[in-house]
C-alpha cells in the first residue's frame, strides 16, 4: 500500500516512519520545505497509485487543516479518500465530508493517541466513516496501532465524526485522570513528615493498586527524572479538546463536575492574581475591615 | 443591664460601643491593658451586678477562647451566664457548657455577623443555648441586632451549639456566594470589547434584579474605590469557618459542590506554582514530547 | 410616549402595564389573537407615531424572535428601533443588528431581570446599542426599571449585544448564589437535632448578616408557605443562559468552578438514575466484589 | 514463616490463601466460629511461634479494629508486631502504635489495595512503621505484592501512619480517576446517533492511548458483561476513605476539586429529591411564577 501523509511534525513525522516499518510506502508532504518530500499537494496526489488514492492529513486543526482539505478537493477524485487525523471539531468533520462527498471523495476521521510513544508503543486509534473507506484503510490502521488485538487499539466508533468525538472524550476523561493524579501528589508532598519521598508512593502503585495506569507510569517516570518536580513550572496549557468535552456535557445535560474542575484548575493556574479572587479580596476587606491580619488579642471582624 | 465583655478588638469594641449606646452598661476586659477598663478577668467579675452576672467573651477561637472560659469558670457562681460570641467549633460549644454547667454556669453561643458594619447597622444573631439564658440576655441581643422585628436579624436556633452551627453555615454560603460574584466579575471583565465598565453593570444590579444583595452593594463600594481592582492582590486567605462548614457536609453526606469550589479557589490563589498543577505539566511533558509549544506547521503530539 | 410591545405574556404583558402606569402609551401584539391588542405586526406597526417608531420585542429567544425581526425587518424604516428585550444570545445581538442597519433601523438588546416581580418593583435593565438610541429609549427605561437613582436599576452597558452579555453573566452569578444557599438549607436540615426550624435562621439573616439579599427573602417566603419545601420536587431546570455563561467562560479561560457546579447540580437532579453513576457503581462491583454490603466481621475489599 | 491472621473476610480470607501458596503458614481467626481456625484470640497467639509473634488484623475500621488491638495488647510481648492491614485513619495509628509500645509490641499500618482481584494478582501494599518491623514482615510483603520489582508493589512509605495515610490519598485519587471514567462514558452514551457502541470505544482505548489504565479494563469488563449497565443501580456508596482525603486536605490547604466533586456526586446519586435541589426550585419559583412551563407564546419570566 502506498498513501501521502500531510504534515511531517511531531506526529505526522513519527506516523509516517512506523508506517514505513510496516510495509507501507508513504510520500510525505509539508509546508515547510526542508521538511517535504514533494514540492507541492499536487505533487503528492501525483504520486501515489490509483484508484483510491489515500492522503493522511496530519496538520494542525483550523484554519491550516481547512486550507488542506480544500486544495486536496480540488485535485482528487471520485473514490479517493483523505483521514484527517488531526484534532478537528467533529462537527466540522461532517462539514468536510459533504464538501468532499460532492465529488466522490471519502471522508474519513480519526482520533489519534499516544504522543510521542506512538511511534515505538503504537497509536490508539478511533475512526468515524463509511464502512468500506474504513475497511480500505484497514492496513493502515493496523501498522500504526499497537500490537496485539485490534479492538483493543482501533474502533471503528461509529459514522463521520464518531472518531474525533471519541477522541474529545477520550481527552476530556484523561483532563481528570491527570488532575485526580495531581492532587493526590499534592496531598502527599503535603505531608513531608509523614511521606519523605513522594515518587517512591507513587512507584509502588504501579502493580496491584486500583489507581494503576500509564500515566501513572509516566508520573513515576517524571518524579524519577526530577524529584520534587522543582525544574517545572505549574502553568498548564490546555488544548481545544478539553474545552469542547464541557461544551458537548452542556449541550447534552451531561454533569461533568471532574473534567470541568480539572479545566479550570489549568485556566487557573495560568491567573496568579486572577481578576475574581482580586474581587473575593475586595469583598472581604469591605465587610471585615482594612486590616488584613487581626492582632492575637482580639477577634477578628466576623465574615 | 451591665454586662462584662471580655475582648476589646474590633468586634469586642465595637459591639461594647452600640450596647452602650442602647443603654446597656458595658465593662470590658482586654488582654491588652492599654485597651483594658479594669486589671484582671476577677476585677471584671466582681464589677458586675449579682445574681446572674454576664459575661460576653469576644476573643480568638481556639486556645484565646478556651483560656478565657476556664479562668471564668474560677470566677462565677451558679447563675451565671457567658456568652460565646466567638468563632468556636459548634462542637466545643458542647463541652464548653457541659464544664461550666457542673458550677452552675449558664453558656450561650452566639454567631455574630455583619463585621465592621455591625456597630452602625447592627449584628445579625444566631444564639444557641437554655431558653432561660437566652431570655436573660434578650436586652442584649435587642440592643446588638439590626433595627426591625425581632425574628429578621435575631435567632435563638436552638441548644448549645446551634449558634455556631447556624454562623458555621452562613460563613459557607458566604464563601458561594462572594466566589460567585467574582466569577462574574472575571467575566465581564474578560469582554472589555463589550463592557468597557464592569463597576457600572454591578452598579446597575442593585435594584430590581436577582442578585441584590448586600455583598452586591459592597462590591460596587470596592469598585468605586478601586477601579480595576489593581490595588488589591488575588491571594485570598480563610478562616476556619468554611473548612469546618465542609468537613461537617461531608459527615453528613451533603454535596457541597460550591462552597467547596469557593474554599479551594481561596486555597488555590494562595499557590501560584503549586505541585499539583507541576504535576500536571510534567505528565503533559512526558506524554507530549518536550516542547512546550508546537510550530505552526506541524499537529501537537496528541494529547 | 408610544411604543408598540410584541409579545404579551407573562414578562410582555407584566411590563406594558407597568409602562402603562408610568404614562406611556404600548399598543401591544401577542401571536395568540385573544391576549392581542391587534391583529398583525403590520397593524402594530401603523399604529405607532412617527419619525422614530419603537417595538419593544419580548418573545421566546431563538425562532420566534427571529420570525419577529425578519417580518420588523420588511415593516420598519429608518430611525425606528427595535428593542430586543427577551433572551437572545449576545453574539446574535450583532447578527439581528447588523441586519436591520442596512435599512437604517437601529437595534437595541436589553436584558431585564425581576421575574413576576417586577411589575410592581421595576425591572432591573442592562442595555447594549447605540447612544442615539438609547436616549430614545430613556423614557421607557426610565418606566420600566425601579424607583432610585437611575444607575442603580439600569446601565447602558456597552455597543449592541452588552446588554445581554451582562444579563447572561448576571444569570451565571444567580444559579451560583442559588446553589450557595441551596447548600446551606441542606446543612440546616441535616441537623435537625441542633435546628429544629431551618426556616427561622433563615428569616434572622435578613437584616444585619452578611448574606442578607432578595433571594434570601425569597427563600425565607418559601419556606414559609412550605416548611420543609414538601410540596415541590428536586428536579430542577435550566435555561439556556446559564449555559452560555460557561461557554463564554471557556472561550475566555475564565475559571467558574461555582457556576458550573450550580449548572451540573441542576443536571443531576434530573437523572436520578444516570449513566455515569451506574459506571461508578459498575467500577466499584468489578474490583470490591459483588455483594454491595460486607459483614461486620469482615473488611470490605479494599479499593 | 508462621503468622497470625485476624478477620478472615474476602480480604482476610484471600490473602491467607495466597500467603499459604507462597509457603507461608497462617493461623486464621474469625469472630465468626464458622469461618475461623481457632477458637479465640488468646488461642491464635499461643499457636505461633515465639519470639516475634506477628500478627495481622484485618478486620473493620472501627469499633472492630480497637477492640482487636486491645485484646492483642493482653495477649502479646515484647517483640511482637501487629499489623493494622485494614482502612484505619491514618492518625488512629499514631495512638495504636503508642499504646502498644508500652509494653514493647511494634505495630505496622499497611495500606492494601486491590480488591478481589488480590488474590490472584497480588495486592499493592503501603506500609508505615519502623525499620526493623518492616524488616522482620518482608517475606509476608514479598508474598502479599504482585511479582515484578518489590518497589513496584510494595513501599515503605514512612513512620507508623504512613501506610494508611498513602492508601487515602490512593483512594482519593481513584475516586477522582472512577468518575473522570464515568463523565467520559455518559458523553459517550449521549451521542448515540454517532457512538452505537459504547463498548467498543472503551474497549480501543485499551491499548496506546493515553487513558489506558487498570480501571479502564474493569469499564471494559463491565460493559461487556452489562451493556448499557442496566442492571445496575446508578447508587453509589462511598467508604470513608474517601471522605479523610477531603478532611485532610482542608486541613492542608490543598484544592482537591477533583477528588471532592467524585464524592460529592456519589453523595447526590443517593439524594434523588434533595433537599439543596428544591430550595433552588423553590427560589425558582418564588421569583419566575408559578407556571413551570412557559407557553410558546410569551417570554417565560426573566431569572
Amino acid at each position: 500500500m502506498h498513501i501521502g501523509m500531510v504534515g511531517l511534525g511531531r506526529m505526522g513525522g513519527n506516523m509516517a516512519e512506523r508506517l514505513r516499518a510496516a510495509g507501507i510506502d508513504v510520500t510525505g508532504y509539508d509546508a515547510n520545505p526542508e521538511n517535504s518530500e514533494v514540492a507541492s499537494l499536487a505533487e503528492l496526489v501525483a504520486a501515489l497509485p490509483q484508484p483510491r488514492r489515500v492522503i493522511w492529513v496530519m496538520v494542525p486543526a483550523g484554519a491550516p487543516t481547512a486550507a488542506v482539505l480544500t486544495e486536496l478537493e480540488g485535485l482528487l477524485d471520485d473514490g479517493d479518500v483523505v483521514v484527517e487525523g488531526g484534532n478537528s471539531h467533529f462537527e466540522d468533520d461532517r462539514t468536510n465530508a459533504d464538501s468532499l462527498a460532492a465529488k466522490g471523495i471519502g471522508y474519513v476521521d480519526v482520533g489519534v493517541s499516544g504522543g510521542i510513544w506512538g511511534r515505538e508503543n503504537g497509536y490508539g486509534l478511533m475512526a468515524g466513516g463509511a464502512q468500506d473507506d474504513i475497511e480500505l484503510l484497514m492496513p493502515v490502521f493496523d501498522a500504526l496501532r499497537p500490537e496485539g488485538p485490534r479492538n483493543e487499539g482501533f474502533v471503528h466508533a461509529g459514522p463521520v465524526g464518531a472518531g474525533h468525538y471519541s477522541k474529545m472524550v477520550h481527552n476530556g476523561i484523561e483532563y481528570g485522570l491527570m488532575q485526580a493524579y495531581a492532587e493526590g501528589y499534592q496531598l502527599l508532598e503535603a505531608r513531608d513528615d509523614l511521606i519523605p519521598d513522594v515518587g517512591a508512593v507513587f512507584g509502588a502503585w504501579r502493580r496491584g493498586t486500583v489507581v494503576r495506569s500509564w500515566l501513572l507510569d509516566l508520573m513515576v517516570r517524571a518524579v524519577e527524572e526530577d524529584p520534587g518536580l522543582d525544574d517545572i513550572s505549574g502553568w498548564v496549557d490546555d488544548s481545544g479538546e478539553g474545552r469542547w468535552t464541557i461544551n458537548e456535557a452542556i449541550e447534552n445535560a451531561v454533569p461533568v463536575p471532574v473534567i470541568s474542575a480539572a479545566l479550570f484548575a489549568r485556566f487557573a493556574s495560568r491567573q496568579p492574581n486572577s481578576p475574581a479572587m482580586r474581587a473575593v479580596a475586595a469583598l472581604r476587606q469591605q465587610f471585615g475591615g482594612h486590616a488584613v491580619k487581626a492582632a492575637e488579642t482580639e477577634t477578628p471582624a466576623a465574615e
